[in-house]
């Protein structure tokens, strides 16, 4: 991708409110210079151009990547090797950029990752059944994601901290803001092992709708939505149809039914066919081993753009490949095979896997190691 | 039905055990009479031909019809005009007869019936919602069919009662054997308004392996069965899975994934297709309504042997001719003209209505009022 490029969806991210299909589509006919470029000469006929052009002082792209660097943050667009592709599933309704703060590579933990949300008014059963469930998916290796409110959401957070796994909050408001500002603390504690990710630009708030576009986020990143307490029409219903209409897998946490907080679950399983989970088994089960194996499986549509990434599977040869790619940019063919010392055969066939594996992607004649920028 | 054809079949309901497929095979190719008179003879062939020649003692039609009215009782065999024919989806495991005591009419309450089944070691929780669904089901016309045991199939016979509602109770004893004892009372209410009911003799204890023959009962007669509470592997579950097996509706009732005695519910749901009910109206959905004009709808195949019984909703030309049926035995379509002072063709459309609602029974140009002996 030309710097050109990055700067465009770097400005586009300032400019539309998330989810706008409507700029996406203009985007994926014109290319987003181009679209940036309409904008600024007016010529782009879009409906909202006005409040495009209006924002175009807040859209400065390198003024951007100083306040990254000021917060601590970094700023990932869209094609970019360290985007997460499964994102693109959302088609027009994809973010330009993405905001992320923290230890952990996006990317890669979020292809091993779901999505815990529910309920902020939880009641004590849903937030002990969380924060334990949520524990064992982190100690078989899954990342949890969720949303960093109050109830569920939090208490999935925990429960992943406190098996020392890695978490991922996507927020409503920019990566610096902390909404609420009572878990200020708990997305700070977050940030340290795992990511705090925004599509928001820094300094931004959260506001009421794009609680909801945050929600496809959640949705999009993760191979599966568990929904442990929802009443019946909430924002955590609207991740789970986001996750259905994905293709992702969604279960749902069955509770007493005199709780309406279990009222949400029990019409996601009666109603909308989500997986009845009464245990983190249940879950396991369908997020599928954290294996390369897998990959053999074949053609489970639900999983083409989220491949399995386990180091720990590869074979010797895979992980010298791996080791292999410079800390930067591309490799070609003839470059691995020198610094690996393995024959041209050899390398081709260990990047094929790698490829479908998530940990290198090609474009053209090179690769380039999907966890370095 | 000849009168021998029926002692025949008092004779095996004494001879073999519930549900012995063997024996109901045999019946099927030879007929009632012929079978007993194979027994009898020696020459029936079949492997437990001993163990039923040691029993014929014991299975004398008239004594069991003397023993009958001393205890106040009723004895159905099968093809009587007051038979569940819906018991006939047993097939080969179909019961021989029935006893039956209490003041409703089995055939009758029988066709808007649901099963409410569950855990004897059942929680506070389950109890409490299975007494308020029960009231409701019953207030809502249908009667609630259950085993008389401990825990949820007490507080189901027990909420149908408070809501005055009809229910029935199918034990594994012999009708005049109260089993659990502690029920002795509840039954005893049950048979008030309700039936009591038995494949069993009186007089003949609880076996162990009768409660699973038993639960094939309940099953059959229903036109669904509600699973409140259930462990993993248990006796409920086998009601439920002969009602699957029977293409009866299956539903269960979640509750916390805490709770052993909930596991079996969730089982049922995520495993084998169970639909979640969360309140007495997912129930009351999936049982339809309970109105002639349901037949209209066609073809439903797990509904066909079980037809709706509401007198409220037929036409008074109907009812009419309902009434003109002779309090005992069979009426030609003559009689019936001349009874009800209505046209030929007028009756026989009637009774095709009537037929197809289980009102009546037709048998070659006679019809008899299924809800009189």
């Amino acid at each position: 991708m030309t710097e050109s490029a990055a700067d465009a969806l770097i400005c586009l991210a300032h400019l539309g409110e998330p989810g706008d299909q409507v700029l996406g589509a203009y985007v994926r006919k014109h290319g987003p210079v181009a679209t940036v470029e309409a904008i600024k000469s007016g010529k782009s006929g879009l409906r909202d151009a006005a409040g495009f052009y209006a924002r175009l002082g807040l859209a400065d792209p390198q003024a951007a990547r100083e306040k990254c660097q000021r917060i601590g943050a970094q700023l990932i667009t869209r094609g970019a090797t360290t985007w997460p592709t499964q994102l693109d599933d959302l088609g027009d309704a994809a973010p330009f950029a993405l905001w992320v703060q923290g230890a952990a590579g996006l990317r890669l933990v979020a292809l091993r990752s779901l999505a815990v949300v529910g309920a902020r008014a939880s009641t004590n059963y849903g937030e002990s059944v969380c924060r334990d469930w949520c524990a064992t998916f982190a100690d078989a290796g899954w990342t949890v994601v969720s949303g960093g409110a109050y109830g569920i959401d939090a208490a999935a957070h925990r429960g992943a901290l406190e098996a020392s796994g890695v978490t991922v909050c996507v927020l409503a408001s920019g990566v610096d803001v902390a909404y609420p500002r009572a878990h200020e603390g708990l997305i700070a504690r977050i940030a340290d092992s795992g990511v705090v990710v925004s599509e928001s630009p820094p300094g931004q708030g959260a506001r009421r709708h794009r609680f909801l576009s945050r929600n496809r986020i959640i949705a999009a990143l993760t191979r599966a939505t568990v929904v442990i307490e929802a009443s019946v029409r909430s924002g955590t219903t609207s991740t789970a149809n986001a996750a259905m209409a994905l293709n992702r897998h969604v279960l749902a946490v069955p509770g007493p039914v005199t709780s309406p907080m279990s009222a949400g679950c029990h019409n996601l399983i009666r109603e909308q066919g989500a997986i009845l989970a009464s245990c983190p088994e249940d879950v396991l089960e369908v997020l599928g081993p954290l294996s390369v194996t897998a990959l053999s499986r074949g053609t489970d549509s639900r999983l083409w753009s989220i491949p399995h990434l386990p180091t720990d599977d590869l074979s010797a040869r895979e992980k010298r490949i791996l080791d292999a790619f410079p800390s930067r940019g591309e490799a070609s063919l003839n470059q691995l095979v020198v610094d690996a010392g393995l024959g041209p055969m050899d390398v081709a066939a260990a990047l094929g896997i790698l490829t479908a594996g998530g940990f290198v992607q090609a474009s053209g004649s090179k690769w380039t190691h999907a966890g370095r920028a």
